[in-house]
């Protein structure tokens, strides 16, 4: 049974100890690798020993810097702590090992399983950061401008930069002392949402003109195959996030991007909706699993065959 | 001469003052009717008199809801206020008149001409929203729901929803007390930052997959034909902004977009570019003007001569 505790608490947890070892959840992103940098790196200018775990998977371009708190050979450490991790299921493999002995849990997630002897959650926080950010204020008072940029890349990309509905009013009051405190969101803000890649460029235009719409255009499905990916040029970073795009279109409710992955016949679904629509039951039918209004799925079909599967489901539930 | 005030000493005098005409500039956008359809509201909840001269430009459809404090036949003013507008030559053509008579502006653009006999002027403002912000907590010390929707308006359109560089630790705290007092932020945002009309997806389109290149892929032009217009069912709402899509792409320093008007020969050209490249000494070769890295100019030309005359002039500063 895991113990809950608050920011305050905490960060006196965190001042009463020390070697900290610090895991990053699968597929990571900005906000468990901003968390879990601007973390280590809080304590660090305390004195404290803290290293990131390798994360195997690819760090995103924009953060890659966070790969200098990785752990060297040898570290000993006394504690770990896990960030804006869930459930030990989404730890990378080679942190598996550890999941019967985390110290610390700090997350945001609802479904929090509580695999932690300590637990410092809040479910209404846009991003982990935010409650990174409470801690280091509870440890220190203030926040040095290393950490400020690193909880920035957490907050605006866990937001879309502020756009997304999760965006709350202390997601913005964090983020303004971020900026007083050094963080250059001049710089991030222009790298992470008003850049596009060639590549990404190339494979919007094609998806876009190719963007089929269904149920008098309430549904709308974006097709993306290996050749697409070939000719673009266009790797994992270049189509983050590519499954908002057939959602944002005025009057579609229920986005859906099919990817061709491995081979024709193996394809994974996204699906994003609008209230009411259930993007969790949509992909229920097809044993896939996520949120209300985004979920996904994988299916052993062409693309043409996914696409006629999701609309004879989508026809009885629209 | 102008007599310049701060915030607060700017809500002492619209305190003592009544029965405010309150102008918006022409092209109007949501941060000037925002922060005039705010100011109107803050001053009505004090038991005041003010409206809004009607703009005879149209209203976006985001913020319609501004005309709703237009001045009514007959209302007989004591006191002139412009908002965001810079120099009387902005003014919408019913409000020329009383271009001497003005009584106070409140601005934040730094080419303000002082022609108003009070100026709350503070250019280091994302948004003149965020002036009317701290003006109105100065007459009430708090803001209502309506003011704060308002004025979220103002600054999320002035600032890219909080992603352009003029986005200060100031724009973002005072964008979180807004969502405090009850702004909307989740469907303004959805709206405005997250939904594209159809019409809008198809020019992207179009245009995405038309860029052309040059100087080793430090310029991109992009090109928008009256048939275009036709086709995608676009009008001037659908196309707001789009001038910054060629600058959006990686490695772009001068991002032109080359619109067609009433004519083959009638094109109005965007220039949008990152430091050193300067758009306004682009534009000054053709007779317009703007800022460094956003300006403007018209030329009686095709397309096609538009860009070999723009390629001649860059040929020469690139």
């Amino acid at each position: 049974m895991s113990k809950i505790l608050t920011p305050v608490e905490t960060a006196g947890w965190l001042k009463e100890h020390d070697n900290f070892l610090i895991i990053t959840h699968r597929r990571p992103d900005g906000d468990t690798l901003g968390s879990a940098g601007a973390l280590a790196q809080g304590l660090r200018e305390q004195g404290k020993t803290a290293y990131l775990i390798k994360n195997p998977e690819a760090t995103p371009r924009y953060i890659k810097y966070v790969e200098d708190y990785f752990m060297p050979d040898g570290f000993i450490y006394d504690h770990i702590i896990a960030i804006d991790t869930a459930t030990v299921s989404l730890f990378p493999e080679n942190a598996l090992k550890y999941k019967d002995s985390i110290s610390l849990c700090i997350d945001h997630h609802r479904s929090n399983t509580m695999y932690a002897g300590l637990v410092c959650l809040d479910a209404d926080r846009a991003a982990c950061g935010e409650i990174i950010y409470d801690i280091l204020m509870s440890v220190s008072g203030s926040i040095s401008c290393k950490v400020a940029e690193q909880l920035y890349v957490a907050l605006s990309t866990d937001t879309g930069c502020f756009s997304f509905g999760n965006t709350t009013s202390n997601t913005l009051y964090v983020a303004s002392k971020l900026v007083e405190a050094g963080a250059s969101n001049k710089e991030i803000n222009k790298k992470l949402f008003r850049t596009k890649t060639h590549s990404r460029v190339k494979i919007e235009g094609i998806l876009t003109s190719g963007l089929e719409y269904y149920f008098d255009d309430r549904v709308a499905i974006a097709s993306i195959t290996r050749e697409m990916m070939e000719i673009t040029g266009a790797d994992e970073d270049d189509i983050d996030d590519i499954a908002a795009l057939p959602g944002s279109v005025e009057g579609v409710c229920i986005g859906i991007t099919i990817r061709e992955l491995t081979s024709p016949d193996d394809c994974k679904v996204s699906v994003r909706t609008r209230a009411p629509y259930d993007a969790q039951a949509i992909c229920a039918n097809f044993g896939g699993g996520g949120h209300k209004l985004a979920a996904g799925c994988s299916m052993d079909k062409s693309i043409t065959e996914v696409k006629a599967s999701l609309i004879e489901v989508l026809d009885t539930m629209i």
